[in-house]
């Protein structure tokens, strides 16, 4: 295996790009999170092992290998989660059409949510319950950002995510349902919908309650809400459910 | 205001250790959730504020108030949580035993779960589904952390959460329902039982799992496994609405 000991090297400054902008080319962190984008059928564009790491998958023959120094690696990730293993991929081209096109599960959108981890955490759940995909409405943390990734678990690229405005997914003509305390508790649909979660302090943005139905989840009254991510969890796996 | 300009000034001390140990007192951070512990009965043994910020309640009249400056501040907690305001309260000082003995509604039981992230989401989805508690198996976090607290956002002392040996748990007569990937996908008890959940990675221990019944969440093949927050999430919003 190659060494390059420079932080300057092209090969390191790339992989760092993809870190900070994930623009084209996006960095999944961890060996069993590399070797199942690799069995998911991505090719690695690069990958990168911490010096004195093993490198615990074969990449495919073509991909360019290569091990760091420690603190040259740190450059570009915290190394727990990473154990000593990068992969650099293409940054995914999903579109909000090929996603709302997939009709007979649940699309789901997001709406403000800024916090890189729960956009990771809400990946992951799409991907646990089939979801058709994620949208991202304006306001959201990117889906491809290292926290993000991170939290995904992988699902990252697993599950179709792309940006979508609010006109687009008013124009979709799939029902919306808002997930909203001031709603009905009913059960939430199992296809054919757009599920529209907000964030935690302000919700959903008017201009989609306006025309959404509103489902609340049922809870006791010690607390005031919910954490986005896990009103996510109980509708999608609820969905799922009736769904199967 | 009194002002305290010293690090090493005794009151500013008790805060430290508090955050550190949390092994009588324990520290909530922010206007809202020291507020809302108040709103519940807890008395503040003390609160301090970071220079320049508004003191936004009302304190008991009793409570020792203090502003400290900035670096003071920083030294006790993460100012974004906080914003500027720290409450001191006694530990609470639940058992098991009582813990237990509300049978109209599940206990939750955590086995070995580290992150104190989670231990916290949990204490709060237990407050959000009306849980009677949380227990703690060997190996969890404590609940009292800087860390479990925030993410409990204030449910922390709205719910009894008490240490439990697994001993315990297996003499307490009440069957035991463990989260497992292997078990049949059906519905959660609604009272009268315990909700066992392991961590991510090793799951319910053995000796648990002998005797429990183990509850599956259906998911896609398109993940391994579910992050504990979120299975906790799941089967405790679907116990709670068949209970109510």
């Amino acid at each position: 295996m190659k060494t390059i000991s420079s932080r300057h090297n092209p090969l390191v400054r790339r992989f760092r790009e993809a870190v900070r902008d994930h623009a084209d080319e996006i960095v999944i962190e961890g060996p069993k999170a590399v070797a199942d984008a690799i069995a998911s059928g991505w090719k690695p564009l690069a990958l990168l092992t911490r010096a004195g790491s093993e490198l615990p998958i074969d990449p495919p023959s073509a991909t360019p290998v290569a091990a760091i120094p420690t603190d040259v690696f740190r450059t570009l990730t915290e190394t727990k989660t990473s154990q000593g293993v990068l992969g650099l991929f293409e940054r995914p081209a999903a579109t909000a059409a090929k996603i709302l096109a997939r009709r007979e599960a649940v699309t789901v959108a997001l709406d403000g949510i800024q916090d890189p981890g729960n956009v990771g955490t809400i990946v992951r759940l799409a991907a646990a319950f089939d979801a058709a995909g994620v949208l991202l409405l304006p306001g959201c943390a990117d889906a491809y950002g290292p926290k993000a990734i991170r939290s995904s678990v992988g699902a990252v690229l697993n599950v179709p995510v792309a940006q979508v405005s609010v006109d687009e997914l008013l124009a979709s003509g799939l029902p919306l349902v808002a997930a909203d305390a001031s709603g009905e508790c009913s059960d939430p649909p199992t296809r054919e919908a757009i599920l529209v979660f907000g964030s935690e302090g302000t919700g959903v943005s008017r201009e989609i309650l306006r025309v959404a139905r509103r489902l609340a989840i049922p809870t006791s009254a010690r607390v005031e809400s919910l954490n986005v991510a896990a009103a996510a969890a109980i509708l999608l796996a609820r969905s799922y459910s009736l769904r199967a």
